[in-house]
């Protein structure tokens, strides 16, 4: 029988599709990693291809825009939104419009084209984590910006335009819908129960330990409930802590074990899917108006964490006419699977 | 500069990217119809390979299940949800569950797999439109049903994993969150002003004109202000009306050529591409328990419609973890485009 299940943080209900149930050896897609480009923008040698670097982690005596860099942060040469300027919000009739102001860079998370998170070493994804921190913490100085995304596409199935392995920030004007959908969430919990909502899912699902994928002293990885996608994965630290910025050195290289643990477990469960992962932290703390950000104040009750979510179903009507998702793997068997798979 | 845009009754804001600005041939998909398939399941003579027929509409003195029908509707071979059960609704911890108890059917559009809805004609997409009411005001007898959902995966891009030309049903025992939130917008809006919210977006659109794409006596066509994806459309009734199953035969001839010409169109400023359509019609007013169905009573406000995304963008991180959207055509450019194609 099918089964319908109800996410209490974003709020959506799933179908389990069981009669459609597919194992991992089910879904096809193209292999997410590369070996070669035609062309690639983000290797050392083309720095002068890119928009000039706004942060990198670069060899003693380097030079900016030089090779000899390990990381490196640039502008998008075609941003989403726009950093210079006035937001000029306005009405149009019934509509509401505003400037597209907002920032939008790119982590080149290595030198190497053909690396990814889950091959490189663990020190140097620590670095990529940190380069994260920074580069959020910068942009949280900017009073216009509401909110910051880190984001990463991998493959061109789940929309990467260019191979050279990077991630995405982007800063919006706006709390987005679905962060502000879960800050309310967890304060309307919180206003009950007086405990974080995220923490005690955490609880719960170590607990009964279906849907878990790996927990360590400061992570645990587990299949949410109800996932959307087959094989998808919440990264929760162990800590009650609502912003990424304020992450130690340290607890960066923990957590940069775990998320190498899970996305290798991943490429090796499917074959190197295509995913996109999504850093959730909590909204930025110096907007100006301070009056109008009433999302801003939700967040304490709040937890980060980042979602992976492989690319190998299609959305369709129905999913975008409903809100629904059918998922054809049940997140037990899919965390199981992802468990147990030798790495 | 990028742009801001609200949309008032979905709540969604989404990037304008001017920067990212593309032409309607920028657009690369694969052609979404088809002129062969291996093997077609709903071809005539093959009606032993579906389910047995829930309604057709035939030739006379032809039997049910056999050739002789111009369509045919069947449950789906592999259902999402299932009619048979209760639904035993659940608590498990935090999460909530039940069966996933619904229907699924295909409605087989055409006896002919290379026919589309923009190709067919016009008398026969009446008939097609005359089968989705038929079978939307029957399954709304069944007091499960809380919302039922009619919509149409056109290419494999779109999520068709079959072909000959079909629309899916699934009929759903909780009102759909887009289509809640649709709702709670129009009653929002008609508390303060007693007017119908779609109605005074039409009248705004047709004022304004720079996003019609077609206008008729009984339908407007329009580009949203804020839209998706690049060339969305969204087909209004003129008339207030809240039930497509209340739509008189001669309403829905309207509608075939209606729909007829928008596709058309689309099919030809962006060279067959795949999409998908969803009809939102008011929720099921004949679910029991009545007094849990909080939504039924707000649908009076509403007015049913017809949404159509083509999918030549891919949704990425960054959609998937805000809710925004990044849509390179401008609405404006888009509405122009297929308002002066050549058809």
């Amino acid at each position: 029988m099918p089964e319908l299940r109800h996410d209490p943080i974003q709020r959506r209900w799933i179908i389990i599709a069981t009669d459609r149930a597919r194992r991992p050896t089910d879904f096809t897609h193209e292999k997410a990693s590369v070996t070669s480009v035609s062309f690639d923008p983000f290797a050392p040698g083309n720095e002068d291809k890119t928009p000039p670097e706004v942060f990198a982690i670069r060899k003693k005596g380097s030079e900016p825009n030089t090779p000899g860099w390990k990381i490196r942060v640039v502008s998008n040469k075609f941003p989403a939104l726009k950093i210079e300027g006035d937001l000029d919000r306005e009405g149009v009739g019934l509509y509401d419009k505003m400037n597209g102001v907002g920032a939008h860079e790119v982590v080149i998370e290595t030198p190497e084209l053909t690396e990814t998170i889950a091959t490189m070493k663990e020190n140097h994804l620590a670095l990529v984590l940190k380069t994260y921190r920074e580069r959020l913490v910068d942009l949280m100085r900017d009073t216009r910006f509401r909110y910051i995304l880190i984001f990463k596409n991998h493959g061109s199935e789940a929309g990467a335009s260019l191979a050279h392995p990077h991630t995405q920030i982007i800063a919006t004007p706006i709390t987005p819908k679905i962060v502000a959908l879960e800050l309310e969430s967890a304060r309307a919990y919180y206003h009950i129960k007086e405990r974080c909502i995220f923490c005690d899912l955490m609880k719960q699902e170590l607990a009964d330990g279906s849907r878990i994928v790996l927990a360590n002293e400061h992570f645990v990885v587990y299949c949410p409930f109800a996932s959307r996608f087959p094989f998808e994965m919440m990264v929760l630290p162990r800590v009650h802590a609502h912003r990424f910025g304020e992450s130690s050195d340290e607890f960066l290289e923990h957590m940069a074990y775990t998320l190498k643990e899970a996305l290798t477990r991943l490429n090796v469960a499917l074959d190197d899917p295509p995913y996109n992962f999504m850093l959730h932290t909590a909204p930025n703390i110096n907007t100006e108006p301070r009056r109008a950000n009433y999302w801003e104040t939700l967040q304490y009750d709040w937890h980060w964490h980042l979602e992976i979510i492989p690319r190998v179903t299609k959305t369709a009507g129905f999913e975008w006419g409903t809100g629904f998702y059918i998922n054809p793997v049940p997140p037990e068997n899919a965390a199981k699977f992802l468990r147990e798979v030798d790495i």
